[in-house]
């Protein structure tokens, strides 16, 4: 079997999600993401939380800086330490330049992307030289990161009487 | 090329993520929410929420209902229409009969995952007669929906001052 039959038969209909796929239900999620950055007050952003959380600004970067050097660390293979964000105390931004980073993150992702081989999504690494995982699972770390986090700014938003956008809204 | 030989290189390291690892990632996170099932104050599973939203027995339930209806559909290709969970009218239940339901679809997703057929997952369908969407997509909403709605009993669990299960905690 030659390796153009190979990749095709692996590109076929039975993968159960493909690169992709996957691509396409990361940038949706990201997009919802970002609609709740726009629908957070700028004074709040920083300067608000439930049950003496973080604020959805610390969580927000949170999940900018892990897909910005997690996407590095996956193309390269040199994972470098993600800045600590558990204790809350990053510098506050304004929301323009949040979401000015993330577009850029955005962009970075669909351009990196086609360029990790199959086989990279198998390796097992030390993601941030701290957690070890294949490829794959870091990468589903970062979704259900950001899923999980973006859900409690759901509830932070319906606290300040703001209603978020809708959850199945990622286009 | 023999079926065999498509079956292996579909089974080979080169799927991004295989059934077998999708079951694996889905009962992790079903795992973590029971956790968080079982964290919750009994009194205050359907008699608690924050922000006018929904009580996390409530949101608990719809998760429930998606995985063991939605399971249902995706073999038989048959899609019984969903109860509506959206108003928060669901009448309450104890919270250890709640997690014996959970064991049983638990024991029914393990049993039902091996007999869906590759076709299967790509097939586009009308979930619960409503949603049209290829069942993978049908299941990974599944996934988002539950960590989303978990991640809401999370902050609820705080401001009760209760901390939840660490967000890795999946075994």
């Amino acid at each position: 079997m030659e390796t153009n039959a190979i990749q095709q038969v692996n590109n076929s209909a039975t993968q159960l999600i493909s690169p992709e796929d996957f691509l396409n239900h990361w940038q949706g999620h990201r997009k919802l993401t970002r609609k709740v950055i726009e629908a957070f007050p700028e004074d709040k952003l920083f300067d608000y939380s439930v049950g003496g959380m973080r604020s959805f600004g610390v969580m927000a970067i949170e999940i900018m800086d892990m897909a910005h050097h997690g996407i590095d660390g996956i193309i390269t293979g040199k994972w470098n330490t993600l800045l600590d964000h558990s204790s809350g105390n990053i510098p506050a931004q304004p929301k323009a330049e949040i979401l000015k980073q993330w577009d850029q993150i955005t962009e970075q992702i669909n351009e990196y992307w086609p360029q990790i081989s199959p086989e990279r999504f198998q390796q097992v690494e030390l993601a941030f030289g701290a957690y070890e995982n294949k490829n794959i699972g870091t990468l589903l770390y970062f979704l259900d990161n950001e899923i999980h986090h973006r859900a409690q700014a759901y509830v932070y938003l319906r606290t300040l009487g703001i209603e978020p956008p809708a959850f199945w809204d990622r286009f």
